[in-house]
Formats: C-alpha cells, structure tokens, sequence
C-alpha cells in the first residue's frame, strides 16, 4: 500500500486504539512494512489425485493459486497447508511470523481474535473468493489489519448455482435419481410434488451482486420476482431485472414459494433463519442457501424439512466447515445439500488466483488495491459487514 | 370432428387403401361415428399412496386427468389402467372395441401396427402430453385414424427441466451429494471439473417449441448459442434468442461444449447418436436428452460415458420405458438420470388434462381440434413425423 494510505490507516488504528481499552498490541506493529521479503501462508483445501487431472485446478494446495514460484523467485515464503483447525495445526505455527494469510471460503482458515492477536507480523488478510466472514473483522479492523477479498470473483459461478438448486427443489430431481440408482421406476412418487417453476415467486433476501445475476438469470423463466435488501435498485435496473423491492423481510417472505438467501454473515444476518422465522414462511417453502450456512438455525431447518414445513432445501454452506458427519442437514429429508462448491468452479478459480496474485504485485510494490475489494481499510469495515 | 371433415379423412383413408395391399380393415370402419356413447382407454401410470397427495395430480391412473365424473355423466365408457404389455395385458383386452386411446409419454401404451388392426372401432388417438411415437403413426394414418397431443401443454416443463440437467452437469452437482449422504466432504473431488456455464458452447438438436424456450433461458447466462434444425429461425426473432444457425449438425457438434436434444423420435432421428457420430463430438461433452431415449444407441452413450469421452449424460427418456432394472444407462458414470418425468410436473398435468378434455369435447361434437394438436389428420402425419 502507499505511504500515505500506510500512514493514513496508522492513524486511524491509533484513533481506535485510544478508545480501546484492549489497544497495547497494535501500536508494536509495524504497519507499513511492506517492502523487504515476505511470509504468505496458503489455508487450502487438498486435491490430492485430483489436482494433477487439470492444469487449471488452482484452488488446492498442491496447485496453491499457481502463485509458488512468481512469490519464491522474489524471495518471499510461501507456505501452503489444509491443516487448519486447533492448537497445534500447522497453520497456528506460522501465525506467529506471517505477513499474508490467504485462505478461501470452501476451506476458510477461521483467523479470530485470538489468533490475530498472537500474528505480531500479519498486515494482510486475503480471501480467494468472496466472503471473509472466518476472520473477526472488527478485532482485524483493531489491529490495523487490511483484509481484501476478490470481489466479483465468483459471484456469476453462485448465482448460476443457485439457479440450478431452485430448479432441483422446484422439479423434484433428487427422488429420480435416486430411483434410477436403485433399479426403480415410480413417476407417480416423484410427479405428485414436481412443479414448474413458471409462474412462482421468488425471494432473495440481500440483493448484492450475486442477487442481481441471480434474478437477470431467472427473468425468462416467468417467475414474480421479489427482492429484499438494505438499498432499493434504481427504477431503470429495477425494471430492466423485473424485481419488486421489499422494505420488509418479514412481509416479503411468506409470499415466496422460493426463498433464496444472498446476503453475507454479519452479526445482523447469523440465525437471521430461527425456529420463529421460519414458522411465518409459506408451508412447503424451498430455500436455496448458498451464502453462509450460519445465517440458518441448524436444527431449525433440520427440524423444518423434517415436519414438512420446509419443502426442499439446498445449499452448499455449512457451519462449520467442513461439516462433521453427523450434521443434521446431511440426513434431512428433501435436502440437495453439497460441500462448499459453488464460488470454486475451475473457472471462478482461474479468477480468484489471478485477483490475488494481483492484489499481492499490489502490495509488495505499496500500492492501493481495487476500492472494491476492501473489507476492512484502516480500521472501518466494508459497509456490508457494518 | 365435422362432416366434411370426416368425409374427406375417408376419401383420404379410401384413397391410401386403393394404393395399399393391406387395406381391406379400414374400409370397414365407421369412420365419423363421433356421436353416441364411447369406450374411453386410458393409459396411465399408477400413483398407488401418492394420488391423494396432491389435490393436481391429475395425470395418473387413480386420478384419470379429472374426467370421470364428466365422461360417465354422459353415458361413455371410461376404463384406465397401466397395464399395458403383453398380448394379455389390461390394454390389450380393451383394443378391440375402444373408440378413443389416452396414453401419456411418460408410462406409454405402445399402439403398434397389429394393435391398430384389432381395434376394429378406433377413431382416435390422444397423447396426454407432446410425442406420439409410441403410435406406429403410419399405420394409424394408413387406418384412417386422428392422432392428436396436446402441443404446447409441457413445453416450458421441458424446457426448464433441460436448463436444470445443463447445471447439473456443467457444475458437477451429483458427486458433491453423494458426499453430503454418505458423511464425506472433499471439494476437490467435485471442483477439479465443475465449471461455469458462462463462455460454453450450447447446441440444441432440434429447435422447436422446447428448443426455443430453452435458448431464451440460456440468454443470460453468457453461453455461445448454437441450433441445428430443418427450418432456419427468422432473424428478428433468432436475434431476439441470440443463437446462431448451424444448417449442418455434423459440423455443430464438435463445437458444443454441451449438447441437448430436442428433435421427435423419427425413422430419421431413430438411433442418430450413434458409436461413430458420438465419438465426433468434442471430449468431455455434456449431453441433454429429454426428448426419446432411442435417438441414442443405448450402448454407445454408455461406453462413451465409461471412456469419459461423454463427460456426463443427463435425461428422462428411456427405451423402452420404464428402464429395466439392468439398463445400462443406470450404472454409468457421471449420469444425471430420472425416470421420465420432466414433462409430468404437476402444472404440465393441469395443462394436459385440460388439452385431452377439450379434444374429446370436440370430437363428441364433431368438431376440428386446435390445428396445432394433430399428428395424424386425414391419412397425413404432421410435417415433423415426415
């Protein structure tokens, strides 16, 4: 980052740190040691045999975002690891000495406070992807910490995600294949409960960008489209996507035969989905929920698709991850659930290694990121995560 | 259907028969008996507890498309059943004094040639549901016989359903829930070949009602959009779809990433995918096919799926249908099959019903249908079937 940006957020963590009581670690730091050589640690999710099967599987740690030897001919370590969760993983031996974490949504490398407090080095937190809700943004934001994420990297690999789980929900995939895998043939017991998707309504609560592609991408289908989110569209946008806005989340959501959650996990968003929500939806509703798995009330939703209320659900976020085996939603009935797969197609992954290798060129030469990158600049947090 | 109409479906019949070595039965039929009681077959498949489930699912033997009450309030004959192969199957015992067959694509009541010869008083066949080659539609024409569907009722069924198998396969969906349910959680095992559907090469086989309404799906998704059909679109509209014309399929296909099949089952389309057609087609190409299972050679799209030249094979059509537990297209890999259900969704069955209901009132009144509807009039099959 530049001098001045550097000097800039100095201040503002130093503003923070005075009125904070829990301050003493931040004024140590050196904030714009962004010269000089470099330790970047990788939190990634293994390939193993299948990371040789595509030269363009970048994602893993084998292939660690193809960035190895552009950050090693430079001098800078690199270190790639899966092994991310307790005390003694490998990834809590480097936080210690670590200029750059780089992790992703599907594998997230959790950087809480704890962890950000003992990171006497870190200056920058890097997500592959979208979503940088497995660090503790506002202790980030503390510290005097930048976190970046590559913003519109996989935002069109979600939304058509989300389009093809609507459709499984609405038509009733899943109970076919299953019978064609064992040998059975019963239209009747799937057909009772296929529907069209023509002609029903659909909600997303939070329309960001990700919601946007996702209602352009449902337009011709001859759905009534609904649309939630802190900020209304422009009129021009509004009409030209064929979205109604809804002030209200709780006045849009029982009108949906399709609700559809796009919006990131915040403090205001986590169990937004309660046992009590979730009664006031549509009997049979499907949810589509490819943004984060905590903005749900686990049990609650197991609980929902268990009685009926809750026609289908299907998403490919969980809390935690990955999720243990005895995770209530791999076992609900009606459920298409995935592993978190959505944001990491081959291509979306071509987009995430070349958005941080650039934000890395960036700062080793001191300079701004893109604006829209930033979640957390020199103390304040993006305004979607205020 | 009208006097004159049935005088010159007579001549038509008559005029075939003086050119035919087999024709002495048509000549005895009564060809415009459209008044006076009727025996009704129908051919559906069963919903044994699921009838009930659903106050709509009209499309079943239980529930008979709704007509009862109204057939029998009128005097005629109303016999529904699935029993359907074999020389002594429910059907079979009814070919020979049915006036009026119903059958569905989807548990079809095969009308060959020697089924048409015994049925000494049939006028008319009804498709509940779009594709008529379960008829051997030559021999109805040459025995005077209306074929009939109802165009139109399940197109945007179809088309939706395709769209739904297109992801699935593009973004590699099933291994990923085949990891939820069997307690697994490896990401890369599904990402080193899920994809975005954005950039891709799409070519519809076929272009009609479906392939049309398919391509105005697709439109937001960024694809290359190619179709192949006898009838070129008229610019207006193919600029409006945003396809481009291929006159010759043999050179559209090896450029589709993937490829969906919207053409009837003709003597022309019978087996086109065959061994050597299949092994033109691009490596790891996506195929779609909702239209019949038999435009495929069974056993090349299974060895091209175990070779992983087809990179993954997703439909609702089979030959015959239901599949036999031992169909080979049940245990290949990367397949995204169903039974054949996509044009069975509980709107498509209103729709049908409501199409087969307004027929039979035209032809207990001796009225034209909708002229979309015919596949079969006046000893002449409908241009597609030519």
């Amino acid at each position: 980052m530049s001098m001045s940006l550097a000097i800039k957020r100095a201040a503002a963590a130093a503003t923070r740190a005075i009125s904070s009581a829990n301050s003493s670690s931040i004024l140590t730091r050196d904030l714009h040691a962004s010269s000089g050589k470099k330790k970047i640690v990788g939190v990634f999710y293994k390939a193993h045999e299948y990371a040789k099967m595509n030269p363009n599987f970048l994602g893993c740690v084998e292939n660690a975002l193809g960035i190895r030897d552009w950050l090693e001919s430079q001098g800078h370590e690199y270190i790639v690891t899966d092994n991310k969760e307790g005390p003694d993983c490998e990834l809590e031996k480097h936080i210690p000495d670590a200029h750059v974490i780089i992790t992703t949504p599907f594998h997230p490398g959790y950087i809480n406070a704890e962890r950000i407090k003992k990171a006497k080095n870190l200056q920058l937190l890097l997500t592959a992807g979208i979503g940088s809700d497995h660090v503790d943004l506002q202790a980030a934001a503390d510290a005097g910490l930048t976190v970046a994420e590559v913003t519109g990297s996989n935002v069109v690999s979600v939304a058509e995600d989300e389009l093809m789980r609507i459709l499984i929900l609405v038509r009733n995939f899943l109970p076919g294949y299953h019978q064609v895998i064992t040998g059975d043939w019963n239209v009747a017991g799937i057909a009772y409960r296929a529907y069209d998707l023509e002609g029903k309504t659909v909600g997303t609560v939070g329309c960001g960008r990700i919601g946007r592609l996702l209602l352009q991408r449902l337009k011709p289908f001859g759905c009534n489209l609904l649309y939630h989110d802190r900020i209304k569209m422009d009129s021009e946008l509004e009409s030209q996507i064929g979205a109604s806005y809804e002030e209200n989340l709780d006045i849009m959501l029982p009108k949906c035969d399709v609700v559809v959650i796009n919006t990131p996990l915040t403090e205001k968003t986590r169990g937004l989905f309660d046992k009590e929500r979730i009664a006031k939806l549509k009997k049979g509703v499907l949810i589509v929920n490819n943004a984060r798995g905590a903005i749900m009330d686990t049990q609650a939703v197991a609980d929902g698709c268990a009685s009926g209320h809750i026609g289908g659900y299907s998403g490919d976020v969980w809390y935690p991850q990955p999720a243990p085996k005895d995770h209530p939603w791999r076992y609900m009935p009606n459920q298409a659930m995935t592993p978190h797969i959505s944001g990491t197609t081959i291509d979306a992954q071509l987009r995430y290694a070349a958005g941080v290798k650039e934000m890395l060129e960036n700062y080793f030469k001191g300079e701004d990121f893109p604006a829209q990158h930033y979640i957390v600049k020199e103390g304040e947090l993006a305004s979607q995560y205020r």
